[in-house]
């Protein structure tokens, strides 16, 4: 997949407010998404400017047939259509891009404007993966949790290292947030006690949604792997530290991530990425022959997360860069499926918390405040991890020859449920 | 719930086969599975005896309709049926009881002979949680892979620690398993390299299968866990100890498990369970007060695992008891829901490896040969770990006043598929 008609940085549409500077969702953007307006269904739609064109419309009237007779944007969710070939996802791709276009565009094309619109989760997630692909984060952690002197674990180099996550708790942006309960031990607490996490952050990451899937025992390449994600959104790993420290050994995060995640609601496609792709870091050590990239799988992809305490404005906290990745979406992909773990239309990867090397470039608190030692200032405080209230906002944006963003991931702490029976 | 009528064991059948003596499938257990014959749809059936009493027929027919108009069993799968109430999974219970009476029952209901039909998943697994809840086998992995003097980690005895496995990769007993490929690496090699697994093992599970669903940000008690718990299954987590070891720090088991997971294909509710439930072993340290069980919620199920080389017969080696575990499914339940996390109807909960405290107790190859060390002895040769074309067999039966069977979980190993890019 190269760059095609749908990459013009001179293609205007007529939807105006697509065409105006600083917009996330010109027309070569065209993002996917779920909607409704009060009283609809859920739809599918694709961003434009500050508006939403009716996909699942557009299919009911026949002028939008991805599927043939069968239907895909009926079903409320990106599924359907994420199942079908890769060529239909180009095919559907430019024929939006022309009905949008300035000049052979359709201006009876329905539209809903996104103010007056609910976003909701774009796709069911049948399995959500999170991996740890940025070196800085894991020495960062690795630091911090184990031993400053290897702070990295020695298989890091060699492979993308993850963890299945929990896909039911995957929510969209906007979707309050319950300060979780959990076991919590400090280094001198003689046993554990019940209640609510002490140290909530967030984490920055990127997920890519996978759309062709792959059959149980049948690896892919990197290529293929690439290809056959769908697209990208914002994600917000939810962690509390506390519960974390005292339950991941040895088998890894559990409470203490599966209680949320974020992500957010435009579904940015792998295609619309196309002219930002960007290599990964130089390779420290040489990486086995089936984890072989041929081409640069990383986005150069510039991020922003806010922090706003309730009733306070919001403070920059970091600004980092996708580009920074030890290790691609693609590279996480294929070594997935490398032991013939199927993977399927829906699935979520999590990219890991995207920390940079320089200061201010980190993904979450727990690097940012070190482990809360160096608290940072916010309106109206500080805060070394998030207060009942504050709200966490990831923005992201790629400059080229023309700029698009994904919209915003956004969510706020409300207290921890009283559980009763801690 | 306690014991009812569906308890009574002097209950017969017009099933002759349900009634003879060592039968899995008397009138008091009825575990719901689907099934197929050819050229028909996936239909959800009841094992009564050596056949299959055809409940989507039924429903179809308006003799069962456990959901009033709507269609349960027309899906091919569980999971709507497992959504009902749960006073509905025990009304249909009494019903389909009641038609297999050998008094009041109906002999023209719809059966299918269990040798003529092919059982399939029985419900769409929507996510797969694996525990570790044997304090042998904890204490055992501990001492091979870490340190023998601190073998458990000190948040074991507080808390069920587990981990979140992969649903995409569980399929049904009988369905060949690919020995995965993945990376290894020795205690004494400089680097990684990439090839088939040399340390296949199983795991013996009993794995619970949810029915009723909790929402995100709301913890249940242990009561009420069991009660939301539809039935169990024997499930084997097949696991590749040289790609674990290598892989698993510090998130846990990824690649090692992803391959694949096999489930036992019917169903043994809660309530046929009920006259086997029995107190797990006594605390070696309090729990903290969220997991309070005000009852005994494991079950008196002796297991039985047999291992059988390409044209050798099988071996048995191991027989073990589920009443051995520490924690209970109910408590690992609970103790999943606390932080928040949502359960939903179709998630599987593996126990863990079922290792008990004696000889010939102990629930993988891993245990059982102690890492390879000491070699068993099968059909025509002896194993440390498994060799292609062997097949793995789990058996399981609860005996009181009368015995229920769970049938088997089986899979064979296949070779490894070539990768070519390793």
């Amino acid at each position: 997949m190269g760059r095609n008609e749908t990459h013009d940085p001179a293609r205007k549409s007529w939807v105006e407010s697509a065409n105006a500077a600083g917009t996330d969702f010109p027309i070569q953007n065209l993002p996917y998404g779920v909607f409704s307006t009060p009283g609809s269904d859920h739809r599918v739609g694709v961003a434009i400017g500050e508006m939403i064109l009716d996909l699942t419309a557009l299919e009911s009237a026949g002028t939008l047939r991805p599927a043939g007779s069968r239907t895909v944007f009926a079903a409320g969710a990106l599924n359907p259509f994420m199942a079908l070939p890769q060529t239909v996802w180009a095919e559907t791709r430019a024929a939006i891009a022309r009905l949008l276009d300035a000049g052979e565009g359709d201006r009876s094309a329905p539209l809903v404007r996104q103010a007056e619109a609910t976003l909701h989760l774009p796709f069911f997630v049948r399995s959500y993966t999170d991996f740890y692909a940025s070196k800085e984060h894991a020495t960062n952690v690795g630091t911090m949790f184990r031993d400053p002197d290897n702070a990295l674990m020695p298989n890091w180099l060699h492979m993308p290292i993850g963890y299945n996550g929990r896909a039911s708790t995957v929510v969209a942006s906007g979707t309050p947030i319950h300060r979780p309960n959990g076991q919590l031990k400090g280094p001198d607490d003689a046993t554990p006690r019940f209640g609510p996490c002490e140290k909530l952050d967030f984490e920055l990451e990127l997920g890519a949604v996978v759309g062709t899937p792959t059959t149980m025992g049948h690896p892919i390449s990197a290529a293929e792997a690439y290809d056959s994600i769908f697209g990208y959104v914002l994600l917000n790993d939810w962690s509390a530290r506390d519960i974390q420290v005292w339950e991941y050994q040895p088998l890894g995060p559990f409470q203490s991530k599966s209680f949320a995640t974020s992500i957010s609601p435009w579904v940015v496609t792998r295609e619309a990425l196309e002219p930002f792709r960007t290599p990964a870091p130089e390779r420290e050590k040489p990486l086995l022959p089936y984890l072989y990239e041929d081409g640069p799988n990383n986005f150069d992809l510039a991020l922003e997360v806010e922090l706003a305490p309730a009733g306070g404005g919001p403070t920059v906290i970091s600004r980092t860069n996708h580009k920074f990745m030890y290790y691609s979406s693609a590279l996480q992909f294929v070594h997935h499926a490398s032991s013939g773990c199927a993977m399927e239309t829906g699935d979520l990867l999590g990219s890991g918390t995207i920390s940079g090397p320089g200061p201010g470039t980190l993904g979450s608190l727990l690097e940012i405040t070190w482990n809360g030692r160096d608290p940072i200032s916010v309106a109206g405080g500080t805060r070394r991890f998030l207060e009942d209230g504050d709200g966490v906002r990831f923005t992201g944006r790629c400059t080229g020859d023309y700029e698009i963003g994904f919209g915003a991931c956004e969510g706020t702490i409300l207290p921890a449920v009283d559980f009763g029976r801690a």
